[in-house]
C-alpha cells in the first residue's frame, strides 16, 4: 500500500476539506457531500447533477463551475452516492428551469438517481435524465447491466454545460446530452491492477507486463488479456473497436483519457498513435484533449473516446468552461 | 514494464508529435525539440524559455502559452537539452525585449543554458538567466551542486510569464523570477519508486509502504527513509521543512503537486493536511493549487512548495494564461 490517506474511512471526507480550501469559488458541503457551483441556483437556468463513486476524479466534482456542472455528489470510493445527496443537489441548483441528471450506467447510480428524481419531482422540480453508457468493451459487466457509462460523460457534461449555460430548456438540454452519449463510443485499456483505500490490495491481479484490453473504470474485466503491447498496437486496438461500433460519418472529437497513474509524457505519445490511426481510418478531427479526465485512482492505462460532433456540438464545446479540472475561456 | 510507449528511445519524440495533434495553438518542431508559442516572437515582449529533462510534465512544455512561457526545450527523459534546443528557442521567441532563460538547478541544465546563453548573445540577443533552486530536502544531490529546482519553477514560470505578457522589460521580468525563486521553497515525498523507458526497472528501492522523505524529482535521495506515515503525518514533516527553512511574513501561494501516480482523491485529501498545518503555523493562504503539475513519470508521492507573494506577485499570479497545463482568465 502506497497511499497517501489518514485512514481508508475518511478518504472522501478529507478530500472534500481539500477542494473546499483550494477552491473557494465552489461550495463544498462536506458533511452532506455536495459540491455546488457558488452561485447557485441561477434563475432561469437549468441545473446540471452528476456524481458517483470516488476516486474518478477529476470527475465529477472537479466538473463543477460555469459553463459545465451545477453540482455533484460524490459516494465513497467506486460506490454511489445516495439518494439524498442527489436531492439536496437539485434542490441546491433549481433555478426554475428543471434539473438534469447525468448518469453514468452502473446500477447503483441508476437506482439511487432514479429515487432522488421521485423525490426531487415530489418536491416540484422539473426533472430529467441522461444515461451514460459509451464502453464498448463488454455487454453487462460488474456493477452493470448493459453498457458502462466511461469518457463520455466528460463530453456529455461539459457540451450539455455549454448549453445550459446558455440558457436552453431543460428539454433541448436534454437532447443535446443524449445525443452526446449516443455519439460517443469508448475503450479502455489497464496496464495495472487499481487498489482501493479499503481493500489495501489490487482489485484484480494483472502480471507485470500484461494488459487488460476492455478494462472497466473499477477495475471490470474486459474482453481480453495480452502480453506486452507497444502504444501503436494498443491505438490500433482501441480505436477500432470504437469505430467498428459507431463508424463516423463527421468530424469527432477525442479524448485520449489516462487512468490515473500514466504520465502525461506516455498519454502525448499514445494520442500520436490515436491520431495516426484515425487519419488511416478517413477520420476528421476536430477536437482533442489529453489528459487523466475520468480516471481509476491510481491505475496505469488510458481510454479513448471518440464523440461525433456537428457544428452546433462543437460551438458548445468550445464554449467557455470554469473547473477546477476543465477550464478555457473567459 | 508497465509503460504506454514504442520504445524507450521513441518516448520524447512520440509525446511531441501527440502535442502537436492536441495543440494546434502551439508550434510544435519534433525534430528540433522545441515547443513554442505560435505568435512569437511578439514584437517588445520578453521572451520566457524554459526547459529541462523529459517526465516532469506538464512542466516545461505544458506551460508554454499567452501569460507563461513563451517556449520550452524537451530533453531526453531526465536528461538535459542541449544548446542548439535553447537558441533555436530563444531565437524564435526574441521580439527584441530580450530574453530570459528560467534554469531549474541541476549541473546539465546550468552548464547547457550558460552556453547557449553565450551563443545567443553572440548572435545579438540580450539575455538573462535565473536559477530555480527551491528544494529544502538536501543541500548537494545526484546532478545537482546546491539545491535541487522543484515546485517553484511552476511559481516562477507563471509569475515572470504575466509581467511578460504585460510588457514588463527584461529586468524586471528577471527580478521578479529572482523574486519568486527566493521567497519558494519545496519540499518532496515519494511513496514509490520511479522508473525510466530506458531502464524499465525502478531507479531506487523503496519497500511497499516505506516512503522517502525529502526525494528529488528524479528520485534522487533524500533526508530519510520512515515506514507508513499518514497523510495527516506527512504534512506535518513536509511544511515544517518549508517553513523552517523561511519562515513566512506574508501570505503565501501554495502548491500541493503529485508527482504523477497519486490520484487526485488522494492529492487533496493531502491538501486538507497542509492546510491545516498552515493554519496553526499561523501562515496565511492566499491561493491554492492541487495537482499533478511537477511530475516524477510514475511515481506516487507530493510535494509542497510554498511562495511568499506580495500583491504585486499575486496580481501577476491572477493574470491570465493560456497553457495546455494551467489555464485561467481570458
Amino acid at each position: 500500500m502506497r497511499m497517501l490517506i489518514n485512514a481508508p474511512e475518511t478518504v472522501v471526507a478529507d478530500a472534500l476539506r481539500g477542494m473546499a480550501a483550494a477552491h473557494p469559488e465552489l461550495n463544498v458541503d462536506v458533511e452532506n457531500r455536495v459540491i455546488v457551483r457558488r452561485d447557485a441556483p441561477v434563475a432561469g437556468q437549468v441545473g446540471l447533477v452528476s456524481g458517483g463513486g470516488s476516486g474518478h476524479e477529476p470527475l465529477h466534482g472537479g466538473f463543477v463551475g460555469p459553463g459545465m456542472l451545477s453540482a455533484a455528489c460524490p459516494g465513497e470510493v467506486f460506490t454511489s452516492p445516495v439518494p439524498d445527496q442527489m436531492l439536496r443537489a437539485a434542490t441546491a441548483v433549481d433555478g426554475g428551469a428543471g434539473v438534469l441528471f447525468i448518469v453514468k450506467n452502473y446500477t447503483g447510480d441508476v437506482l439511487n438517481f432514479d429515487m432522488a428524481a421521485e423525490l426531487a419531482e415530489d418536491e416540484g422540480i422539473r426533472l430529467a435524465k441522461v444515461l451514460v453508457n459509451d464502453d464498448v468493451a463488454v455487454i453487462d459487466s460488474l456493477f452493470t447491466a448493459g453498457r458502462r457509462g466511461t469518457g463520455a460523460t466528460l463530453f456529455v457534461e461539459k457540451i450539455a454545460g455549454a448549453a445550459a449555460e446558455a440558457g436552453a430548456p431543460l428539454d433541448r438540454v436534454e437532447a443535446i446530452a443524449r445525443q452526446v452519449n449516443e455519439n460517443s463510443r469508448s475503450f479502455g485499456v489497464a496496464l495495472s491492477s487499481v487498489t482501493t483505500p479499503a481493500k489495501g490490495t489490487p482489485t484484480f491481479d494483472l502480471p507485470s507486463g500484461e494488459l487488460e484490453l476492455g478494462i472497466g473504470i473499477h477495475g471490470e474485466p474486459g474482453r481480453e488479456r495480452r502480453s506486452t503491447m507497444t502504444s501503436r498496437e494498443i491505438a490500433d486496438f482501441a480505436v477500432d473497436a470504437v469505430l467498428e461500433d459507431r463508424p463516423p460519418t463527421g468530424p469527432v472529437l477525442v479524448l485520449v483519457n489516462g487512468m490515473g497513474a500514466t504520465p502525461l509524457l506516455e498519454l502525448y505519445g499514445f494520442n500520436a498513435e490515436v491520431q495516426r490511426v484515425l487519419t488511416q481510418r478517413g477520420v476528421t478531427v476536430a477536437r482533442t484533449l489529453v489528459g487523466n479526465y475520468v480516471t481509476s485512482l491510481d491505475m496505469a492505462g488510458c481510454s479513448v473516446t471518440i464523440c461525433q460532433a456537428d457544428e452546433e456540438l462543437l460551438r458548445w464545446w468550445d464554449a467557455p468552461v470554469q473547473t477546477p479540472g476543465l477550464r478555457w475561456g473567459r
